[in-house]
């Protein structure tokens, strides 16, 4: 169980160490920088490497809402949850705070800003509602379950499962940066929105619920796929 | 038969939801917009992470012109095609509904506009002509037939094909957006043109006949492929 | 026999219709346009998705100069050579035909331009050399055929070749677009130089014999690597 | 040992030619220069593609530190460090210098610039300071290696590594360019420091020292990891 917790500890780190950093550091360099695409595809490729590293080991989930959707599809004890969460969110939050240090290093650094938080109104990035936001994270998290949960079931070709789930991951930043920053991973948002500058923990609650309903509702439809008559 | 519906039905829904919503959403926004590359990635990966989620319980087509050009090549039996043709127009005119609510949460919403969808002559994203709007899909279309029936054959490496079906639409899109905004799926192309704001339903007849012809000459060409003596 | 020239013929038409047309078609489009990494990425991904669906007919080459490498190090009999050149190249041709006519049907079509093709000195696209040209072409043919004759020998996994090839030709486009709009694919250029309003077919001598040169250093290294003492 | 020793110094060469040499050609291009993004790409594929063709001759490493690391792991055997670290500088040299004769060829050629070498503090790509180079170049080696075992250890699933491994460079480049340019590998520091216009050469005891701590740590940490009770 301790190898299980410092795997899961170590993926969420680097999620939000390498998701969260190239946002920060690369995403708005002039004529250079890496952009949306450059952030979706970092978000993607931490779990992409994490999974293949040690998916063996803990599953690979570095998301609570992942959790939580395993156990209600009946693939992960559920007994396990709370120190997945716990070692998720330490993980996010140290990575966090690494972020921190080195971008203070920086010349002419003035302050976190949005720290790659993510929000909805003011500080959704194009200005998307409460409402928009809170649907968007439903439906990108209930998607992203049940690719997880249909790319690991035993019909899918094997060993494939971590480029269908990492990219999968990239493919949802690549239609959501805008609306809320992505979340689907309440464990990254915690680990930014203690450092950002702006409001972003007050909107916090959001990134918690609905990745968790969304998650939900993904395992329950892929149950229900499941167990549909052929 | 009806798990094969919902995994269809679901898959479409994912196909216009992820890339069309990347395309809405990402694609134009200043500086750090992901622009057609994003929005080429991101319809590919659609299809890899549903084709490794739920290839195994539906062949993962999710789009009616691939499903004729697997009947036409005796892949897959004709008696479901209509089901498989309905399940697929659903789903993406649920996507392109659950598109438009959230569109219409972004601040300053002035409605759909074109809403991704596609287009020749006045409508075509760089201005082409009908002809070469058909002439663009129908080549397009084939080729991808072409790949989805030699990348899923015997011969070829087991378990790869989705990732050569799924980067093989990112590349279509690399190749065609600028021409039509690029369909080779006219449940895509319905999803979203009963939203827009353009004449794009008037238009809607190109896309369906130039991918459905498109894939009639990928299965015929694979067939005289394989059936040719070695 | 006629089925390999079949495969080679159909994959080198799509290995120029789909990464000259991404170029012609979508590389400048203002602020959206899919820029020289969005060109790599679509010649890559014609040779991973061709590779996958008929490398297991033909071996999957669309290109002169590693059907030579291939038969340098004694992968592939040298009595095919001929026939497989004469279907590459007539592919070549067909795929810069079609798009040309697509091409023509813009609105405001002034003429072909470059049209994708390769060239040195004036043709080049940031002006280099012709001696710059000719080292790079040897470069990096030698390291493609290094790379193809590595990924397919017995010791590497089966099944990942394709990907490593292709996204080997993604690479080389990476480098040396800006040099001599990348060839390694004498096909490739032939294909194109045809359509060109430029003077490209006057130095199409050098897109012939670099990436010949160096599939033969390439398939030389390869052979003293195997055959070196453990 | 002469084949590793080869295997090496190619694979070095090829991750130097083709990451730096993408960076030098092509990253600034305007309006369709590959930038930050296309560059991470590059690197990443250089590992990917060589990883694949002789990975089962040499162990693939092309770097110091990941040989370091692997020797730490128990993974290799000390006694061919020296010749691996050797070879592995000395083919980033040459490929330093086939990236200057080809740079040199460039029309309104005026000295190397920077020439894509790593820095820290004026030459930090932002203007990072040296601490915040030590630390993001310690923290992405430890998890590139942590990465590399985890990815190659029996309980992963076979093949994939290479993948794993060339994208995880991809994502730690898509991270720190703009911290220290990235280098996470001694020998491809100094292959292009050597030929820099600047002071590149008198910061390169970072670029040894911190990714060679780094790979120390992620050596030890997956150690920490394997050993932990179930």
């Amino acid at each position: 169980m301790i190898k299980k917790i410092l795997a899961e500890g170590i993926g969420t780190f680097w999620l939000v160490f390498g998701g969260c950093g190239s946002a920060i550091y690369a995403a708005g360099v002039p004529d250079v920088g890496i952009g949306y695409l450059g952030v979706a595809l970092a978000f993607g490729l931490t779990v992409l490497t994490m999974a293949y590293a040690v998916g063996h080991i803990s599953g690979g989930h570095f998301n609570p809402a992942v959790t939580l959707g395993l156990v209600v599809a009946g693939r992960h004890p559920a007994r396990e949850l709370p120190a997945y969460w716990a070692s998720q969110v330490v993980g996010a939050i140290l990575a966090g705070g690494a972020l921190y240090v080195i971008a203070s290093g920086m010349d002419g650094f003035a302050g976190a800003g949005g720290f790659a938080s993510n929000g909805y109104g003011e500080l959704s990035p194009q200005g998307y509602s409460m409402v928009a936001g809170l649907m968007i994270e439903v439906i990108l998290t209930a998607a992203f379950l049940f690719i997880i949960l249909g790319a690991t079931s035993t019909g899918a070709p094997a060993g494939f499962a971590p480029i269908a789930i990492g990219l999968g991951l990239t493919l949802i930043h690549l239609i959501s940066i805008p609306v809320t920053n992505t979340s689907v991973n309440p464990a990254r948002s915690t680990g930014v929105a203690l450092f950002a500058d702006t409001a972003a923990l007050s909107q916090l609650w959001l990134f918690w619920v609905a990745p968790l309903i969304g998650a939900v509702i993904g395992g329950v439809l892929w149950l229900l796929l499941r167990t549909t008559e052929d």
